[in-house]
């Protein structure tokens, strides 16, 4: 069915289906815009906990809705989708999986009405399921993919859309396809890589892992997540998940290699030289590539600019001044960074500048007072 | 030689050579007890940026010293060692430096005077190196491990671990052999695997790499780090390295195996069943293993204690309240987790109990109007 006469009366009012993380935030999002917002859930004390949350009502199931988001697994995407365009309940549907071909084919394969229904795919979570880990804010400033199928109506497409805005997030439009594979890269590969490498955790020595530091802890921190719901996704996304995960394999095994050749030989304290070395600096600085494109802040300026570090006292006006005597010397500053621990007199402020403004910047900045040591290049420092 | 008497006359006077994040952050702790640190690099721009951010004064390589901290590269410890031992600048020695076999073996066949040195590794760092970004916090509370051959005499030993102690951090004593296969293990491994994730980003499309999240970042923050220190450091413990790496490979590869066999079936939309999800699921559980064994808060109660969710309004002494009535039901709080959004009028408080004081704390909790909401075990919540 599409829209009938009792499911207009309700226009604006979502129904979510499973209040867990995703679902319990979707649903936080929505009523803080003031809709409308019935739940429900198969475990009767998530979906009480939800609702003690403020994030909506019990949904009955028997009122006609505008929209229902479902926020179950991707395996029971379609099935839900076709109970509920049996009881006529909803004029339109999307849904939240995190792999959008499987859940897409097997709605078809149900027999479900695709011109009421958009995929979409909210790209945020946390390593925490469940309604108590849920946020309002979960969304805001994040990518919702759209993967709308050539059968998608205009409904459906624009109530997913507007409910994806509402959470105050970022529409993008992709092809289901194009939607998997992404996410085996960003999302399903990094989660396995975290797991196998906590994995080696399980049985080490208790000393051992009392070394462990911030960096450890950052890039093992996914490999708190659900086995069960990872379980799910990975294998509703094998295919794009193995060709990722089998070009990784391939530059382990080359620098496996390389470790084997230089193992045993007892170097380590002479210079910097031989197959070792040479293939784990060209591991680290591919990442270092890979690692500068991610979006969002790194708090390091870096890329094709130089970098000036200016000594900067703690006072008020300091930071202020640093940036007039900058543009008096007419060097553009591309970025900055501060690095100031909290409680100390002074900070380091990182000026980026384009390479062939440096010397006029250092001489103007000098000129004023300002103490700015720049340092060899690195690989001079390294001896 | 040992203490001659121009070197006791500067009991106290710390010179750390080379003024990297590492060398900078123990001068500026040094610095805090008051301590005199003199400095010197062969970097003047970096030794510069150092005194002026208040980490000591240059070091004009006459004034003899009371220790000597070698924050060089691994591969100059043992040069720099035998220099400043052949001119009697400092009675004593330690280094920094993350691995701990080379550097002794090299320091023993440079001719090096091994009872005046003991080896140290403050295990603490960021992914950004140089003066600039020093911190004087660095190593509070992280472990500092001394690494003394049966050579080194009690002045070097107690020296470096009154170093270690006035930075803050917890002097932890290990062979140099226990040290590098530990480091290989929660450090060197996990530099190279973050590294190899995030080289897969290096070419990937602009529109996949745009849908990376919070998981992704975290997972690849050291991947900003410095190739050819990297390197270095891997280079000399390449032994212990290989050993972790290999046995994560075969993990990899019994994924891959499973991987394949469920790539291509066009499954993902059914109920989880099969090689590739057991495989997957058995990955992420042993990874929620070994990542559970990290020290630090990771803000979550988990392990064996059962998780009690109590909404809590966001109102001055509500959660004083709770604890009190909690204790009225006799039940033991093990751990609590706060999840609460800012600006949201309820959070979640998250109880971890002994399973068999759930019941009660219910009863009671419920009894004094609390709302509590006890989902189903995850493994039925999931279909």
């Amino acid at each position: 069915m599409t829209a009938g006469t009792s499911v207009e009366q309700s226009a604006g009012t979502v129904a979510v289906v499973g209040t867990g993380l995703i679902g319990t935030s979707v649903a936080l999002a929505l009523r803080d815009t003031g809709r409308r917002v019935l739940l429900v859930d198969r475990d009767a004390g998530r979906v009480a906990l939800a609702v003690d949350l403020g994030a909506g009502e019990c949904w009955d199931g028997a009122e006609p809705v505008w929209h229902t988001v479902l926020a179950v697994p991707p395996a029971a995407v379609a099935g839900e989708l076709r109970r509920l365009q049996d009881r006529e309940l909803s004029a339109t549907y999307s849904d939240v999986a995190s792999v959008k071909v499987a859940p897409q084919w097997a709605a078809e394969a149900a027999g479900a009405d695709l011109t009421t229904f958009c995929g979409g795919h909210p790209v945020a979570g946390r390593e925490r399921g469940g309604p108590a880990a849920a946020r309002h804010d979960l969304f805001v400033g994040r990518p919702w993919v759209l993967t709308p199928g050539s059968s998608t109506g205009g409904p459906a497409r624009a109530a997913a859309a507007e409910v994806a805005r509402a959470c105050g997030a970022t529409v993008v439009e992709m092809s289901p396809v194009e939607h998997d594979r992404a996410l085996g890269l960003v999302s399903h590969v990094p989660q396995l890589v975290a797991s196998l490498l906590a994995a080696r955790l399980a049985d080490a020595p208790e000393l051992a892992v009392s070394l462990a530091g911030q960096g450890l802890r950052d890039t093992t921190r996914i490999a708190a997540s659900d086995p069960r719901l990872w379980a799910e996704v990975v294998d509703a996304n094998a295919g794009p998940v193995l060709e990722v995960l089998e070009a990784y394999a391939a530059d382990l095994d080359d620098l496996l290699a390389a470790l084997r050749s230089g193992a045993g030989e007892g170097r380590g304290a002479g210079p910097v030289g031989g197959l070792t070395p040479e293939a784990v600096a060209d591991v680290v600085r591919r990442g270092n590539a890979g690692r500068a494109r991610l979006p969002g802040k790194h708090g390091v300026p870096s890329g094709e600019f130089a970098t000036v570090p200016v000594v900067v006292e703690d006072a008020p006006g300091r930071l202020a001044r640093l940036f007039a005597d900058a543009d008096a010397a007419g060097v553009n500053i591309e970025d900055v960074g501060i690095e100031h621990a909290p409680g100390r007199p002074v900070g380091v402020a990182e000026l980026a500048v384009q390479p062939d403004g440096v010397d006029r910047l250092l001489a103007v900045l000098r000129a004023r007072g300002w103490a700015v040591h720049v340092p060899a290049p690195a690989v001079e420092r390294m001896r």
